[in-house]
Formats: structure tokens, C-alpha cells, sequence
């Protein structure tokens, strides 16, 4: 069967902002609070976290082999696995953060990235955007984790790691994606 | 070569509770603000977001044909392709909750259901989980759109929103896994 694009939607279901403002700064959290007009033309309020974006990495030991950490995700109240990943910096371009993030997390430098995808993973309330690039030819170069940040790096085949995706041992969403989307397609890039 | 499962670990990375506050609370969002302690025992704080759990549904309408939604996301200022989903209300189960929204947001009752998998789409801010939930044998009995709900239901072939997946067209993480668990390993229960 000839592959669709999908419909062509004719509603509009935009919703204007009325106005904007910080309703709260914790310093990792920052929560808006917008009045809107929905698109019948109703008030309404939206609240949402606003995120620097991130990005995660399939990062190759071999070609049948990615790096995986462990660590403590206190708002779950408990360990997950989890593909490298981590947040941009200010002005920071998203490549550059995979690559920083590599080093500090892993302890690896890569000769060839490239990118895979962007995600949204929680775009209910959040405006975070995750970058996923794949990276190869690593060399290790030693881990530099912040003060107060505890993880463990270790290398798992991909089939094992999606065999945990399936058994729920790994149900980090965008991790499971990750390693999902290598299952399927590969990439040109790589 | 051997299924193998994930080594054992033997760091312990737990962080304790010292005291827990609520920071924020607006109506959608409420933000807790934990002192802790560190698995090395120096302080430190963690800020997420409690949520009460979500659902999302394949509902087939058939072997190949699952319902799909459009709706405007404001947090990301644009429209989004999305599996059917929704938030727990109070003392609801996961399963009233799938079958609930599968007949608030798309007009469907299922006469057959069965769990797929739970996921955890942000790990890093928030106590969600979403559970996944395949559903078949579809009857329309009408949609009860919540007044200021504005979405559109339409079906889509399981390949081409795969397609979609891939080229970009679809973003949205829980929406992206829950296609690709469907393409990669269908389910036992279906």
C-alpha cells in the first residue's frame, strides 16, 4: 500500500497567549503561568515547566554495544537505566552538550556523532525538546561527574538493553525510545 | 548468544528524604521542594513535579488501524499527533481511566482491553507514569469532549504513522513508544 501522509486538517486549534508570567523559580523548576484564548475565543490558563532542552546519546562501543548508566531519580524513589543524558547550558548548541555530556557522564570522547531525532517527552507541561544523537569511535578520556552527582556507566548489547525495554527492567521513556528507534531503523548517519 | 540480564549492581545510590514541602501548587502543576541527603550524606534539595499517573491507548480499529488526535499543545506553541491519553483522576484506576477517555476524547468503547507496559516519561522532574493500553472490538458511542477540550480524532494505518514517527511529523515520546513497542513486539494479550 502507497505510504499516506497524514490528513489535511483544516481546524485551528490555537490557543493565544493574553499574557505571561513566572509563577514560580526553584531553581531547577521554573513554572509559567499564561492566561490564553482558547480558539472559540474562551479564557482560559495554561501552566507548564520551561526547560533548556536536552539530549541523549546512543554511544557505541561496538557496533552490537551502547553505554548505559545507573543512577538514583529521587522523584521516582528509586534506581533507573538510562541512555547518557543531559541538559543544555545557556547558548548551548545541542551537539556540543551531548559531546560535554559524554565526557563528564561517561568519560568518552566520540570521532563521529550524528543526529538521530528530536523528541518531545512531555508536552502536556513541559516545553523540553530531547535531542538524540548516536555517537562512535569512542576513546576513553575519564568521567568528571559534578559534586553531589552519583552514577555507574556500563556497556550492554542493544539486543539485551531492548530486551529490558520489553521485561519493564528499563521504563525510562525516553531511553526506551532510544534504543527502540535503533531497533527499527538504524540511521543513515551512522 | 545468551540472553543476558543487567549486571548486578553494587553501588547504592538511594537519596534520603530529610524534609519535604510543597513549593508551588496552581491547579495544574505542584511543585515539591525535598531537602535530602546525598548517598555520600552531604545535603542537597530536589524540586519535581507530582502528577497523578496517565493512560494512553492503541485502540484498534482495526488489525492495521489505530485511532490517532490532533490538538494544540501550548507549552510547545504548536499542534501535536498524539495516541488517545489522559491523567487519573482521584482513586481512579488505570483502566477506568483508558476507558473513560477512550470514550470522552474519541467516542469508543472497547470490548476487549490488555495492559502493554508502564513508563516513566520524566524521570529528572516529575513522579509520572504513564500506562499503555492496547484495546480492540470498538463500538462509537459519541465523544463527551470536556467544555475547552478541542481535538480531532482520526484513524490512521499503524505503518504510516510509523512513517510519521521517522520523518519527524510525529514528536511526541509517549505517542513515538507506544507505536514502535507496537511495531517491534505487538503483545501477548492483543
Amino acid at each position: 500500500m502507497k505510504k499516506q501522509k497524514p490528513p489535511e486538517f483544516e481546524a485551528d486549534f490555537t490557543e493565544r497567549t493574553v499574557s505571561s508570567e513566572v509563577a514560580y523559580d526553584g531553581g531547577l523548576l521554573k513554572v509559567m503561568r499564561d492566561a490564553i484564548r482558547l480558539p472559540d475565543g474562551a479564557p482560559a490558563w495554561r501552566e507548564y515547566v520551561v526547560h533548556p532542552g536536552a539530549v541523549m546519546m546512543l554511544a557505541f562501543v561496538d557496533a552490537d554495544t551502547i553505554l548505559l548508566e545507573r543512577q538514583y531519580r529521587y522523584p521516582q524513589r528509586r534506581h533507573f537505566i538510562e541512555l547518557p543524558a543531559g541538559k543544555l547550558e545557556p547558548d548551548e548548541a545541542p551537539l556540543a552538550t551531548a559531546k560535554r555530556e559524554l565526557v563528564e557522564e561517561c568519560g568518552f570522547e566520540a570521532a563521529h556523532w550524528w543526529k538521530i531525532a528530536t523528541l518531545h517527552p512531555s508536552i502536556g507541561y513541559s516545553t523540553e525538546a530531547i535531542h538524540l544523537y548516536g555517537a562512535r569511535d569512542l576513546r576513553n578520556v575519564g568521567a568528571k561527574l559534578d559534586v553531589g552527582e552519583h552514577l555507574e556507566t556500563f556497556p550492554a548489547r542493544l539486543d539485551d538493553a531492548l530486551e529490558w525495554v520489553r521485561d519493564g527492567i528499563i521504563t525510562d521513556t525516553k531511553t526506551a525510545l532510544g534504543l527502540m528507534w535503533w531497533a527499527l531503523w538504524k540511521n543513515d548517519g551512522a
